[in-house]
């Protein structure tokens, strides 16, 4: 239960998760985050938007990396320590994202990593880029 | 059901959203995002950690960042177009985090605004902190 | 509140339980298991499979058994002691699926009966088949 | 995403997942399973009972057993053939369940394993052991 050190670890590494993004988790999303923008859990409201319908939370899909990098690389131990978001275009509902880090950067003195983490839908299109900092287990 | 325009919106206006964060929420969260970290959902193992229980998933409590900014400010209808996150502190089962946000920089020809995104628990450490960059309803 | 005893059981007596499986349910049983097998949370992984799409956790489906013994034969203060398990065919998302126990044995002088257990879809189509025994309540 | 064939698996294999199971988890798997036995959600008809309190569906624990086959052991792809179940001690509210799975028999021409299946809570007292009969991804 133990992840990856940053000696077992090396720059070009990556992992990825993948998951259809169902209205079961935008609206258990919405409850736990307290996030009712009408964005979300509106379609009247947003038929008429130039989304033409509902779209997930942003923040959701972050969560999927946040998988990546708890369980898989480096995995259980990993301290978070910061996340650069761009959002890039929207996550429909039932839209399947894939999450991939890849390991960019090694400070070995500090024990950090710097991960690119990207999302994209079925279609390939990024709906998510950024950079994430992480401590690796020691 | 519309946000503020940039028009309505000044450098230095803030608005914030509090939650007692508890273990149902981590559950369903853990199943929402795939991240099912021991860290989040294993007692025992966490009991010998540094942290000396199970913590929040971070990404849950940027849900609440989320939330200010589509409900409050700017409101429904802004578009979110980036995140920077730094965690800063752990949040425990049962804190009550406060998301405050605050307008620090307004880009008109670009409908733009950068907000200073931070959350406290109840002691007032922080424990999140960050800048978020939206496009309010025009 | 109480179950029925062993001598107010007979062979061949029976009961049955019947919902329809949704996306929900699936999605909420993978983060309480830990079970985010593509196979019940990835469409797009799933498309291209023999099943042409996700199906439903097996497991889930004998949660429908254990209602049947626990709120109707024998029902409250049950004591389940065993079950065998047959996955027969997928179970797929808006299926309906009935669970029905008929109790095939009683060993009076242990207190316990063997129920023979089945679950079929809205075809007819057994998806689930196996034995449980019980401890009846005394 | 695909998980490890017949040729890749050798008896005396194992893999296992830990999950503290709260509250929250039974409540849900309550709704899910419709097992809305008293001996689960009732706590004031529990705490005169042999149990001193609600406990923890058998089945859900099952589940844990579910994740270890679909994720790891063989992982995504594994068709889940069978499996055999004894309850062994009642599983309380905010035990923590390790659900490990070993290789015990290989049937290469069917292209099947036999996997001993056990539960143990955090004082080592096995609460659920089987058989599960699986087809591994080829």
């Amino acid at each position: 239960m133990k992840g990856l050190t940053i000696e077992e670890i090396h720059v070009g590494d990556s992992a990825a998760f993948e998951k259809t993004i169902t209205e079961t988790d935008v609206y258990m999303y919405a409850g736990i985050s307290g996030d009712i923008n009408p964005a979300h859990i509106n379609e009247e409201f947003m038929k008429s938007s130039l989304f033409k319908g509902r779209i997930v939370h942003g923040m959701l899909t972050a969560g999927l990396v946040s998988a990546v990098l708890g369980t898989q690389l480096p995995g259980p131990g990993t301290i978070y320590l910061g996340q650069e978001i761009k959002f890039k275009a929207p996550v429909r509902f039932n839209d399947t994202i894939k999450a991939t880090v890849k390991v960019i950067e090694k400070i070995q003195e500090k024990n950090r990593l710097i991960l690119e983490t990207i999302c994209q839908n079925q279609d390939g299109t990024v709906v998510f880029s950024g950079k994430a900092t992480v401590m690796p287990p020691s």
